[in-house]
C-alpha cells in the first residue's frame, strides 16, 4: 500500500465479498478501508473475519460509508435488483464502483448506472476476475496469431455447477425480486463474456436461445443455453446451469488452430493455470493418431486474478484521482456488450426460442 | 489367423480402406483375401501397397469380388449414395457387411439394407471405430457410476476438421451426387453417435438444427450443429464442420461429475488414450481453486481401435457361420438411431431451424 492507495468501502456481506477482501488487502495499490452491513454486528463480524485492518469503519448502513469522505471506492457484491438504486447512489457520492455480475438486469438499466458514472466522472468496472488473469492474456496471444489459430470461427463455453435443494430453493440467485437473471446472469455472464473475449468483442447479429431452458417456478431460470451468430459466419454456443456438475469449458475454434481450456472462470489452482493450444493440427499418414499434438501451456501468477483485476480498477481510479485521467470506457464497453447479449438471450426465451437481432 | 479366420474383401480403394487394410491384417480373426476395384490397375497397386498376402485376389470389379465364394465378409468404403445398391448386394451374396459411415442417405434406405441383410442371415455394422476403443468403454463406466457422475444431464460434442480448396471442390465428400450428406454424414454422424453413447442410445424426442449451417452452391452441408432434447430434460448440442482447425471434444455433464476428452474421434497417440473424469468437483473455502481437482486417466491398448473393431466384427461372423448364431442387432440398432437424428437435422436444417420431432 502507498500513500496513493486507492481506500475501498464494500457494501453487504456476500460469500464473493470474502473473496474480494482478500483480493484489495493483496492488491498493491489499494486498501481495504471500510465495510457496510444493513446489520453493524453483521459488518462487524465480516470486518473480523476477513482480515480488516484495526483502522477500518465498520457502518451499519450503505448509506452512511458512501457518505465517508475517505472513501474512494466501493465494491457493490448486493444482489442485481439493487443495483441500479444503489450504483447510481454510489456514484452521486462520487466513488468509483467495482460492481459484481451481472451489472444489471438489463441493458437499459445499465445505461442508467453507466451514465451515473460518467456524470460524476467515476470508473466503473465489472467484477468478471477471469478476464484479469495472466492466462487470458496469453491465450489471446494465440487467438491473434492469423498463422497458428487464422481466423476465429466458433466458440463453445459452458459455466455450470450443480447446487443442492436449499440453494434451488433460497438462494438469492434463484428469487426473482434479487437475482432475477438467476442462471444466465451468474453462470451464463461469464459464458457470454468468454465469447465475445474471443471475438474481440465484435457483437453477434442474432442470438437465439436454445431449446430446453428450465425456468423455476417463479420464472427465473436455472438452466439455459443460447447460440450466436455473426454477419461473418462466426458461430457460437453457450450453456449456463445451477443443475450439473462443476464445469467450465471454452472451446474456441479458428482456421487453423483450437484453444481449449476446462476452468476459466476460476483455475484450479491459484498459483498457475493452463491451457491447451493446438496449431495446424493434422493426422499422421495412416490416420491413427495426431500431428503434431496439442501443447499444454502453464502460466504461474504473481497475483491472483481477482487482485490483478482489484489492481487493475485501482491503477484507472488513480488516474483519475492523481492524474486528472477520465474514466476508462473499455471495461464498461464490455460490459454493456455483455448485458446486450445477455439480454437478448432472455428474449428469445421469452419469445419460444425464436432469433433475436442483437441492436446496439 | 486360425482356421476360422473371416475372410475380407474389400470394394473400392478409398484413403480410408488402408486404415482398414492394416487392421484387417492385425486382427487375429481376419483375413485380407481380396481387394476390388473398377480399375484391376488400381485394385492392384492398392493390394500392394498394403501389404495385401500374395495369395489376396485382385478384381477389376466389385461384382467380380462378390461373387467370390471364399470371401466372407466385405468392408465397403464407397460414396453414401452407392451405398444402398452395393450393400444389398453384398447382402444378396450372403457376404456379411461392414460399412462405412454414415451407412445411407436416409433411415428408409438403412432400412432397406438392414432388410436385405437379415432376409439373407448376414450381419451388418458401420465403421464407427472409436466406439470399439477401451478407452470407450473405461468411459462409460464413469458414465453409468451413480455415485461419482450422477445422472447424465448434457453432452456436447463436436468434430470439425479444416479442408483446403481442393477438397471444397473435389471431395466426394462435398458432392451432392456421392457423399450427398457432407459434413453431417461425415464429422455428424461421430457428434451424434457420442450424444446417443452417452445418453445410453435412448432417442432425444426433438431435434434443432442451430442457425449457421453452411451449405456449398450444390446443397452439401460443409458446416452445422444442433441442439437435441429429450423427454426427461437431458439435452445436447453438436458442431461438425470442414471449415474449422481439427478438433474431436465430448463434455458430458451429469448432476455430480463431468467426462472429457478432446480426442474421441482418433486419439492423439494410437498406444494409449486418455479422458478426464470430474467427480463431485467443487471450490475450495475462498473459491480460489477447485476440490477435488479432474482426474487424468490413461488406457494402454493392445490393438488399435479399427483392429477391435475388426476383431468384434469377425466374432460376431464366426458366431453364425460357426454357431449358427443370428446376426447380432446390437450395431444396426446403434446405426439406425444415428442415423435417425441425422435425418432429423437435415429435415430441420430444410425447414429453416425448426423443432423436428423423432419419431421412431
Amino acid at each position: 500500500m502507498t500513500h496513493t492507495s486507492i481506500r475501498f468501502g464494500i457494501i453487504g456481506c456476500a460469500d464473493i465479498a470474502r473473496k474480494v477482501s482478500r483480493a484489495i488487502l493483496l492488491a498493491p495499490n489499494a486498501t481495504l478501508s471500510a465495510v457496510a452491513s444493513r446489520s453493524l454486528h453483521k459488518a462487524a463480524d465480516f470486518a473480523k473475519s476477513n482480515g480488516f485492518p484495526p483502522e477500518a469503519k465498520i457502518y451499519g448502513s450503505y448509506e452512511s460509508l458512501l457518505d465517508d469522505p475517505n472513501i474512494d471506492a466501493v465494491y457493490m457484491p448486493l444482489p442485481t435488483t439493487l443495483h441500479l438504486k444503489w450504483a447510481v447512489l454510489i456514484a452521486q457520492k462520487k466513488k468509483h464502483l467495482l460492481t459484481e455480475k451481472p451489472v444489471a438486469l438489463n441493458v437499459a438499466e445499465f445505461d442508467e448506472i453507466v451514465r451515473a458514472c460518467e456524470e460524476n466522472g467515476v470508473q466503473i468496472m465489472d467484477g468478471t476476475m477471469w478476464m484479469h488473469h495472466p492466462r487470458t492474456h496469453k491465450m489471446k496471444e494465440f487467438l491473434q496469431d492469423k498463422q497458428r489459430f487464422g481466423q476465429l470461427k466458433t466458440v463453445n463455453s459452458c459455466f455450470t455447477f450443480f447446487t443442492d435443494p436449499d440453494f434451488l430453493k433460497n438462494d438469492i440467485r434463484v428469487k426473482p425480486d434479487l437475482d432475477a437473471l438467476g442462471a444466465l446472469g451468474d453462470a451464463g455472464w461469464y459464458g457470454i463474456r468468454s465469447i465475445l473475449w474471443a471475438a474481440d468483442y465484435e457483437l453477434p447479429k442474432t442470438v437465439t436461445a436454445l431449446q430446453g431452458a428450465v425456468l423455476n417456478e417463479a420464472g427465473v431460470i436455472v438452466d439455459c443455453g443460447a447460440s450466436l451468430q455473426w454477419e461473418d459466419g462466426k458461430k457460437a454456443t453457450f450453456h449456463c446451469s445451477f443443475l450439473t456438475s462443476l464445469t467450465m469449458n471454452i472451446t474456441a475454434i479458428g482456421t487453423h488452430g483450437t484453444l481449449h481450456l476446462t476452468d476459466f472462470v476460476i483455475p484450479y489452482q491459484e498459483q498457475e493455470a493452463s491451457y491447451t493450444a493446438s496449431a495446424k493440427p493434422g493426422f499422421n499418414e495412416l490416420v491413427t493418431g495426431w500431428e503434431p499434438l496439442p501443447s499444454e501451456h502453464t502460466v504461474t501468477i504473481d497475483l491472483p486474478q481477482e487482485v490483478c483485476m482489484v489492481r487493475e480498477f485501482a491503477t484507472l481510479v488513480q488516474n483519475i484521482k492523481k492524474k486528472g485521467a477520465k474514466p476508462d470506457m473499455k471495461w464498461p464497453t464490455i460490459s454493456r456488450k455483455t448485458q446486450l447479449v445477455l439480454d437478448a438471450v432472455k428474449a428469445s426465451i421469452e419469445k419460444g426460442f425464436e432469433p433475436v437481432e442483437i441492436v446496439n
